[in-house]
C-alpha cells in the first residue's frame, strides 16, 4: 500500500459563519438553547438575522475549522462538504484554499444556497448555534472518493453529519474505505443535542468503527446517559484506541489503551469568544497524533490551539499557530 | 425651523471587507500600496482574492463605520450610500441597521455588485485596503433627499466620494442643502492618495464649504502640499472652523478659531489592526460635538473610540463603546 500523501481527511457540513455579541435576553427572547447547536429553516435564519446584532461572516463548520487549523499547523489535510456556487460558498472555498486545504467536492448547481450559522456569543464568551443546513443538504456518498480517503491516514468525521441524511451515508461510506485500506476513523460528537438525536447509531459507530474520538464533557455523558464523567471515561477506554475529552476550563482528559493524561488549558489572557474552541483542540490533536507525538503532548498541542481561537472573535487563528508545535514538546504554563 | 431629528447624516462609498492577515513580501509581490486605499478592477479584485490568506467579512466603507460607531456610542445617525440588491449588499444593509442606523438608499437592481474592500493586514497592524467599488459608481444626486440632509444637525461625507463622479455631484448637492438648511458640513479627507488624485476640487471644497474637517498628518500634508505639520495647521485654522487633525500614535491636534488642543492616544494593550481608527475617531468627535461637548472632550471621545477599533481585527466595535461617553469627560489615563 502507497504511504498516505495526506495527514487527514476531513468531512463535515461545509458552513459560512454569522457572528455577533448579544445579551442574554436576546436569546430568551428568540427562545434559543444557549450553548447547543440548534438547526433552523430558511425562514427562522432569516427572521433571526434581522433581529441580530452587526456581525461579521467567515467561513465555518466544524471538520472545516479543524482542517484549516490542522494546515495552519503545518499539516497536510483534506475536506469533503457541499457548498451551493454562490457568494457564501465562494467565501467558503476561498479560505479553506487559503489555508491550503485541499478541497475539491464539487459545488450544487442548483437548490438552496451555501448553509450558514447565525452565531450568537454572549459576553460570558459562550456561543450559541443557529444553522441553516442550506446546501449541506445535497452532500452524499457520491461525494465521498476512495482514492481520497485511502491517501490519508485518518478520516476525520464531525457528528453533524448525522443530520442530513446523504451526509450520513456520506460517512459511512467514508469510514467503510478507511476501514479497507487499514487508515484511521476519528470522529467528534460535536453537540451533546446532536447526540441526543442520533444516540444509538452514533454509539454504535464509537464502539465498533472509530479509533479516535473527540467529545467535551456534556456530550460523552450523553452518548452513555450517564451523570458520571469518570464512568464515561471507563467505557470510552473499553471502546476506542483514543478518546480525547474536553472540560472547557477544567482542561482535557486524553486516554488510550494502557494510558490516562490530564492536561490543563493554555494559559489566555482573556476568553472572548468559545467558538471553534473544540474544533482546533482536535486540529492539534491530530496534527500530534499524525506526526507521532506521544499522548500528552497531543492533548498539549489541543490545548494550544484551543487557547488561540478563544483569545479573539471566530473560528480562524489569527496569530501564527504552526509556533504551538514546538511549544507542545514542554509543559503548558502560565 | 423643526429641530433636526438625526445627530449625523453620512454619505460615502457602500462597501463589504474581507479583511486578511499578510507578510509585507505579499504587498511587495503584488505591487500594493502599504497603508494606502487603491482601487482595482474587478479583474484585480479576483486575483488578489484568489492570492490572499483566510479571511473574514464584515461591512465596511469609511463613512458607514462612522456612522455605526456613533449609532453605537447612542447618537442618532443615517446613511446615505449604493450596494446592489445581492449577498454582500444584504450583509452591508443588516448590519447598519443592526447598529441602528437610518439607512434608505435604493439599492441598484443590476449592474455590478456591491462593492468590496480586501484589506490586509500586516504585522506592523497597519492595514493595505484595494477597493472595487461596483455598486458605488451608481449612487447620483438622485439618491440625496433635501427632507433627509435638513433634518440631520451634521453632513458627514468621506474624500473617497471624489472617486466616482456621481458620487462627487451627490457630495455637492448635499453640501448645497446642507448650507442652506444652516447645517454643519463636515469632511474627511479619507486617504493621502485620493487628496492627490483630487486636490484642487477637494481644497475648495475644504476652503468655502467645510465647517468640521478630519484629516490624518499625510492627508492634510497633501492637501496644502506641504512637508509641516505645524504649516498645515495654520493654514487649516484660516479655513474651517473646526479641524481634527490625527497622527497615529502621536495622538490628535484639534483647533477652533480660537483654541488648540492635543490630545494623546487612549491607552490600548496592543495594537491589532489600524483598519477604522480614523472612521472611528471621527466617530467619536462628532458625537461630542452633537451633543456640545467642549472641543478637547470631542478629541478624547474619538481617541477612546479609535482605541477599541484598533485593539481588534476589523473596523465595527466589539466592546460596549457607549461607556466612552462617560469616560471622555476625564483626561486619557495609561
Amino acid at each position: 500500500m502507497a504511504q498516505p500523501s495526506l495527514d487527514v481527511v476531513g468531512i463535515g457540513n461545509a458552513i459560512v459563519d454569522v457572528i455577533a455579541r448579544a445579551e442574554d435576553s436576546f436569546l430568551t427572547d428568540h427562545a434559543l438553547a444557549k450553548g447547543a447547536m440548534t438547526l433552523i429553516s430558511a425562514e427562522q435564519s432569516e427572521a433571526l438575522y434581522d433581529a441580530m446584532g452587526v456581525g461579521i461572516e467567515a467561513s465555518g463548520g466544524s471538520a472545516a475549522n479543524t482542517m484549516i487549523g490542522f494546515a495552519l499547523l503545518g499539516g497536510a489535510a483534506g475536506y469533503i462538504g457541499k457548498v451551493k456556487k454562490d457568494t457564501l460558498g465562494d467565501v467558503f472555498r476561498h479560505d479553506i484554499n487559503a489555508a491550503g486545504v485541499r478541497y475539491d467536492t464539487a459545488p450544487a448547481s442548483d437548490g438552496t444556497p451555501t448553509a450558514r450559522c447565525l452565531i450568537l456569543v454572549t459576553d460570558d464568551a459562550q456561543r450559541t448555534m443557529n444553522t441553516y443546513l442550506g446546501a449541506c443538504i445535497e452532500l452524499g456518498p457520491d461525494d465521498i472518493r476512495e482514492d481520497v480517503i485511502a491517501d490519508a491516514k485518518v478520516t476525520y468525521m464531525e457528528g453533524y453529519l448525522w443530520d442530513p441524511e446523504g451526509a450520513k451515508q456520506a460517512f459511512r461510506k467514508a469510514q467503510g474505505i478507511a476501514a479497507a485500506h487499514g487508515r484511521r476513523v476519528s470522529l467528534s460528537l460535536s453537540d451533546s443535542f446532536c447526540v441526543d438525536r442520533h444516540r444509538d447509531e452514533l454509539r454504535d459507530m464509537v464502539e465498533n468503527h472509530v479509533d479516535i474520538l473527540f467529545a467535551n464533557e456534556d456530550e460523552i455523558l450523553s452518548l452513555y446517559q450517564l451523570t458520571d464523567f469518570d464512568e464515561a471515561l471507563r467505557q470510552v477506554r473499553q471502546h476506542c484506541e483514543i478518546a480525547a475529552l474536553t472540560r472547557g476550563k477544567q482542561g482535557s482528559v486524553v486516554v488510550g489503551r494502557d494510558e490516562v493524561h490530564v492536561i490543563d488549558v493554555a494559559p489566555v489572557a482573556r476568553v472572548t469568544d468559545t467558538t471553534g474552541a473544540g474544533d482546533l483542540y482536535a486540529a492539534g490533536f491530530l496534527y500530534g497524533f499524525t506526526h507521532d507525538f506521544d499522548l500528552a503532548r497531543c492533548g498539549r498541542l489541543g490545548a494550544l490551539a484551543a487557547g488561540e481561537i478563544i483569545s479573539h472573535f471566530g473560528a480562524k487563528p489569527e496569530a501564527d499557530v504552526a509556533r504551538f508545535v514546538d511549544a507542545s514538546a514542554r509543559p503548558l504554563s502560565g
